[in-house]
């Protein structure tokens, strides 16, 4: 009988999408839904770069180098000195999204059955990216009563086995806004030198810290070869559809190889790329107000949450995500009767149930994630939503 | 130690590439090359969609979909109606290029270990995707002889085992132009049927068949549940860049799948959909133009090409290439000597050597591919240098 591939029936639907058709609903009885599910961003584009495609001026649309046009990949050294991560152009491979640099990095380190530890919770796509490659990912906790610090090195060492092969880390992170610090990047440099094991460090985020500095993988020095650095300039540049990202790193042997499953490709998005190499020409400023408008967000979402009864949530140091405990029963249950069952003024609140992020079953019940990619107002009113229904929630639990 | 997977070691390099080199060093002592080794055309994107992406007016570059742009989907509808062949907006996942389509139905129908027949010589991407997901290519070989036409079905019944899971075919075909004629896709039909096979059917160059009619695997009716057509823009339009593809299919179960597969990597670049859906609205006249541009190269080369003594290059149907058998040793020697130790009147001639596409080591020694992307000047030109490599060539056998 025709069959779906086993890796294909493991592959797991998006969590966050299964609330769709209840939101789809209450959206057809006229329910305004406040989004704070998706790390889409309401920041507007820059116009400077979406004029840089509007103003292109080629004939054909041409397949480009299947490793990135080596002017933006020229410009990329640029940028990234500019923060402090030394890197040639030949370090960097240029890919169809943050998401092509994870499954290329997977795919050309790690075979089927080995390991990855990754700090829980973690971006639930990583989960898909494992199942495509057929690698095993070994959660280790983090938790919110610590703001989701990296969980000690002894954790680490429980879980690591003969077929353990990489850590991946997101810093700052999805979905708890973690910002790792510089001594909690040497333990994991600690690690994977003891180990022989490659650190993913997945920095989508990195330009969005509001206290502390970034500090990157690739600047944890005299361990260049295990250090892998996936990038992309979704969030960095609200341009999400330009489908633009980076694999970078300093071992030659993870650059040939990568190269490889890029030439079978053929080439990233020619547009994309336009974007991406005018982003680093913006003028200056823009890095400041945006993370100055997120960091206002930040501080009215937490400040907001925590005036809640029974509502406790960190202080995220980065990217634009906070995570929640809520005093419920089941996240879950509460993110579907939010859309399904509850309005204030007319209006209610999308939120993503944490229990999509965690790799141990159970764990996360309580909590919820908020992306602040609405302006200060929406935000207040999807908190006003957020009290009045915990007020009301049947499977309230103080 | 730090290792690369196996399955990277394993990737296959790009087999046009390696003449890459010496392609730069005869370059850079000022001769000039006619590329025919690559699938780029140079026929120019028409200009109506290229100012659709100029002419865009959004604030913010968002994700798109997963599945694609819904509007996208329901005009690929009419495209699809257009060339008679009916589908539904929700049997199409837009896809990164018609890489992504492949891959994606690699990943959702087979598993490691899973073997696919394609008869070669075929596109050697496809033994990258092969690869990346584990699975192992059965080539069975189709020769210059009977002008790569469908191997007998005795032919594929031998190399048929209980792991065998899907045959892949491209119709017209990358590199020898063959189109499949119908009875043949009436035999692919019974084959599939009798073994509970995926047939993978690569249509990228639909748009281009000389003579006889394009007979798309989706028209075949009775075997729905067997059919994956894997569908681009890069080729029909000139629009390799845009990275946009399709995978297409009546399967529901294969459907959910890919689309599991493409929320993982959350959307297809938004530039590349507004491209693609633009096409659709081309005015009258474009596929007509554009195709009778290729026939007059098609005969033009295949003209001269069988006008050169030794030489033989049957007439493709479809597609942009043509595969001849030259009077010579060894095919990637003389690639690279057409670059390293020739030229006529200061230019050369690039070709691809056809072993890279053959699945069975030592086969297609003496041919080349040779793909029509430059103007009819230029092919005469190009075939000029290559009338007179042949004559001086060391390795000439007759």
């Amino acid at each position: 009988m025709l069959s779906i591939s086993h890796r294909g029936k493991l592959m797991p639907a998006s969590p966050i999408r299964k609330l769709v058709p209840y939101a789809e609903t209450a959206k057809s009885k006229g329910i305004k839904i406040y989004h704070l599910n998706i790390g889409q961003p309401d920041i507007e584009t820059p116009k400077e770069i979406l004029d840089a495609v509007r103003n292109s001026n080629f004939k054909v649309l041409e397949y480009s180098h299947s490793a990135g046009n080596e002017s933006y990949r020229k410009k990329l050294v640029e940028y990234y000195q500019s923060v402090n991560i030394t890197v040639d152009y030949q370090d960097i491979i240029i890919t169809t999204g943050g998401s092509e640099a994870i499954l290329f990095g997977f795919m050309s380190c790690l075979d089927a059955g080995d390991e990855v530890i990754i700090p829980e919770p973690f971006y639930a796509n990583y989960n898909g990216f494992a199942v495509a490659a057929g690698v095993v990912v070994k959660p280790i906790t983090s938790s919110i009563e610590t703001g989701f610090a990296l969980p000690p090195i002894e954790e680490f060492e429980k879980v690591i086995t003969d077929k353990t092969k990489a850590i991946v880390i997101c810093n700052p992170n999805n979905p708890t806004g973690y910002l790792y610090r510089k001594d909690e990047m040497a333990v994991l440099k600690t690690i994977v030198q003891k180990h022989n094991l490659y650190l993913f460090s997945d920095e989508a985020y990195r330009e969005f810290c509001y206290e502390g500095e970034h500090f990157s993988a690739m600047q944890l020095t005299g361990a260049e070869e295990n250090m892998v650095m996936m990038d992309t300039i979704s969030k960095r540049y609200s341009a999400c559809g330009a489908r633009i990202g980076a694999l970078v790193t300093k071992n030659k042997k993870v650059i040939e190889t990568v190269l490889k499953f890029a030439q079978a490709r053929l080439s990233p998005p020619t547009f994309g790329q336009i974007i991406g190499e005018a982003a680093i020409d913006l003028p200056g400023g823009y890095f400041e107000r945006t993370k100055a408008e997120y960091k206002l967000r930040r501080n009215l979402i937490v400040e907001r949450l925590n005036n809640i009864p029974g509502v406790f949530c960190p202080q995220p140091g980065g990217a634009f995500y906070a995570m929640a405990s809520l005093p419920i029963d089941d996240a879950d249950k509460f993110c579907q009767w939010l859309l399904e069952s509850f309005s204030y003024k007319n209006a209610t609140v999308m939120l993503a149930p944490a229990s999509g992020f965690y790799g141990t079953e159970g764990l996360g019940k309580k909590e919820v994630r908020l992306a602040y990619v609405l302006n200060a107002e929406s935000i207040n009113k999807a908190m006003d939503c957020l009290e009045k229904a915990l007020e009301i929630y049947p499977g309230r639990k103080s």
